[in-house]
């Protein structure tokens, strides 16, 4: 046992630390495209843990890689630990839920807590955690803060980054920084927690957060519609958010080839309109009047089909129906990942571009591997395309993630758009000069405050 | 002429520098409470002249202080101009709309845009920039932006900071950061432009900024209502928020002082109903389809009546009514400012604390100066309350704003909500560690970032 792990054990409670072949889960991501090697996968119960993990560590000069429900996409989760040594801290022990206050429409929860865990005691006290992904059964709250997530609703209430109203950090010292409030209006200076909103741990390792809620929506009204084409799709979600005043809830763009792996490969998967169209979107908007929503999606299709924008349509008639959309519309990723090799992309363009960039980006993917399948997924509200490709094998991985990055960017768009750099973009990042990068060192940004402002003075 | 003028000068555009009796309108505040001195004020022209400015502005030592339309109520904007030499760069040339695109739901606007006029220029595209605020006809973009403005409608669409996409700043060393995207969701890191939204100019001067826009909304309901006491109103609020799906764009909690301040001193001001209640709300809520508006309204008042939580009530009939309700609660305002000295404050606390807090503070200031008349009103949706006293004269100023802002702390509220810090509150919120600190030195919390996480090496 080295120094450092007796340091550890002494520091944190009995049963907390995976030194054998238990740790093997924690040092893979989900998609197996990142391993790396730990000391050891620790469980600490308490921030006070945390704390004193990260100062025991930084004294050893051992790295500290913060893991919540290890659902990322960009392997930001997964150590190296080849060149330096380094632990996991994985924070699903610290997952309660501290505080659901309904008049406060606040939450109040731990790191660890599963994403689906706290929507499910929202809606006990009727109230809506309005972030919703794929992974919702695993993500913990941690992660989800770490790497901003997205998902299929933030077209009306956010990202993650939108959601938070307090945080509790540990810094990178061992220092614990708390601003666990509820307020809603706070002008007292540059707010620190966006340092650690979308920071991917790099900047510390969130251990707790206030997190807004909202009444939950009495009623919602659901629809899968054919697109005439491509191009409907930006004037249809349009004409969506006008005539609903904004109540959409999720607008997902769905390609035949995403119907296609859906409905080859994953039990239960069944196309919902008999005549498939080349695109088609699932749409959700939620209201407070269900005779009422009902009414404004059955006149916005009518609306829509006049301008032919849309050609066909299913009105989910139950919630079974809904719930059979959506699971639909999952099964399009799982599809993709069963039917083989597959390459993940998360643009983003804006919401206007999406078909140009689609056709673009298609185009120069067919130009290297002409036999790409491409599925172009996702959240086209946000413009949030998952561009993704099952090219057959592995041969031109590189270059067609290049192509399709050199695409988005030439849109003014981003190749991160909800998941992050992780280890797997970082270098592109650099490389295509597409990440954010602070304006200039941080440390002499704020020295010359100073010097401008007089209120220092 | 001194050096420093003379470089200016030659930086700039003729005629881009006040040096006389021209200046005085920009050396001090709205409010009257802070003067200044300055050198120069300065009318930059464009993005590169303000560098420039910074730029021979740090290598003389003369401190700048950036500028909008000069209608902050905490002196951030005035120069001190004693200990050091001062210039003010006042941004109202660079005030144009460059692209409105109502495909985007986006603005790219110059910093001196007044806010009306992109509020007009919006709704000729059919959408609607969200912001709010009674000075909304002087100030502009960039000192919005820098002050993190909240206003009216804050509860529903968010603060300024909500609203930006995409941001153009002159740092501190006279460089230009300029990331004027309108993507929606961007992961690529650490978002910089958080550093300068809400800090007062302290990190840079904003030049320009990507807007988010929404929908114009077809129809609006607009209702002033007497609530039965001061405890129905967090309860009034919920209700509201439930029975609407979240539709309500402004709620505001007008207390009889301030309709006491309003009818007396200002013209045209009369007290909507004939039987005053001590607690009215302001309600508006917006959507799509009139009449269905109006009736959501209609039962909302049934509802809240049954509930024992309003008393009586009037529903705008036409957009001339809905407008004299809203002149009238900014009379309210102009009203006690009218009617003499005042102590303005700017409050936050969780929205469910409010009438507690309202009432501890009145006691603290009645024990201290038992006939000051106070007005506690407006946005109850954020939990902030502009508590503004009119003690009658100044003797008491300090005594009285350290009691409302110690009850502000002790119910876990903010001292100031959206106002911001400036001249005015930086040492009280020193003094009574109120002001939101950096966790820690931050030239040493980005630093040990390389030893913590595992993406950097």
């Amino acid at each position: 046992m080295t120094d450092v792990l007796r340091h550890l054990a002494a520091a944190l409670s009995p049963n907390s630390i995976l030194t054998g072949e238990d740790k093997a889960p924690y040092l893979t991501d989900w998609l197996g495209e990142f391993k790396g090697e730990a000391l050891a996968v620790l469980r600490p119960s308490t921030t006070q843990e945390v704390a004193q993990i990260v100062r025991i560590c930084r004294e050893a000069g051992v790295v500290v890689v913060p893991q919540g429900g290890n659902t990322g996409l960009v392997g930001a989760a997964t150590p190296i630990g080849k060149t330096r040594q380094a632990v996991v801290v994985q924070l699903g022990r610290m997952n309660a839920i501290r505080k659901i206050d309904a008049r406060d429409n606040a939450a109040l929860v731990e790191a660890g807590c599963v994403l689906a865990r706290l929507q499910a005691a929202a809606e006990d006290e009727g109230r809506l955690f309005p972030l919703s992904l794929g992974s919702e059964g695993t993500a913990q709250i941690g992660g989800l803060i770490a790497t901003n997530a997205g998902g299929t609703m933030a077209l009306r209430w956010g990202m993650m980054r939108d959601l938070v109203l307090g945080l509790e950090v540990v810094l990178p010292d061992g220092q614990i920084w708390s601003d666990l409030s509820s307020l809603r209006k706070r002008n007292v200076g540059i707010d620190p927690k966006h340092l650690f909103i979308g920071a991917e741990g790099t900047t510390g390792i969130v251990t707790a957060a206030v997190l807004k809620l909202i009444p939950r929506p009495a009623a919602r009204a659901t629809a899968w519609l054919s697109l005439t084409n491509l191009d409907a799709a930006p004037a249809f979600l349009s004409l969506a958010m006008e005539h609903t005043g904004g109540a959409v809830d999720a607008c997902e763009l769905i390609p035949k080839q995403g119907l296609a792996f859906a409905c080859s490969h994953v039990q239960g998967a069944r196309a919902p309109l008999s005549n498939e169209a080349d695109w088609s979107v699932l749409i959700e908007i939620s209201g407070p009047d269900a005779s009422h929503l009902q009414d404004t999606l059955m006149e916005l299709l009518e609306t829509a089909m006049m301008q032919n924008l849309v050609c066909d349509g299913v009105v989910a008639a139950s919630d079974t129906q809904r719930q059979d959309l959506w699971f639909l519309r999952e099964a399009i990723v799982e599809g993709q990942r069963l039917a083989g090799y597959q390459i993940k992309h998360d643009i983003a363009v804006p919401i206007a571009m999406v078909p140009d960039f689609i056709r673009e980006a298609s185009d120069l993917v067919w130009k290297i591997k002409p036999d790409t399948l491409i599925s172009a997924f996702g959240h086209i509200g946000d413009g949030n395309i998952h561009f993704n490709l099952s090219p057959g094998d592995n041969t031109f991985t590189a270059a067609l993630s290049e192509s399709v990055y050199r695409a988005a960017l030439a849109f003014g768009g981003t190749i991160s758009a909800e998941h992050g750099l992780g280890r797997k973009k970082l270098k592109t990042a650099e490389d295509l000069d597409a990440g954010q990068t602070f304006p200039m060192d941080i440390a002499t940004l704020l020295d010359p405050i100073r010097g401008l402002n007089p209120l220092y003075y």
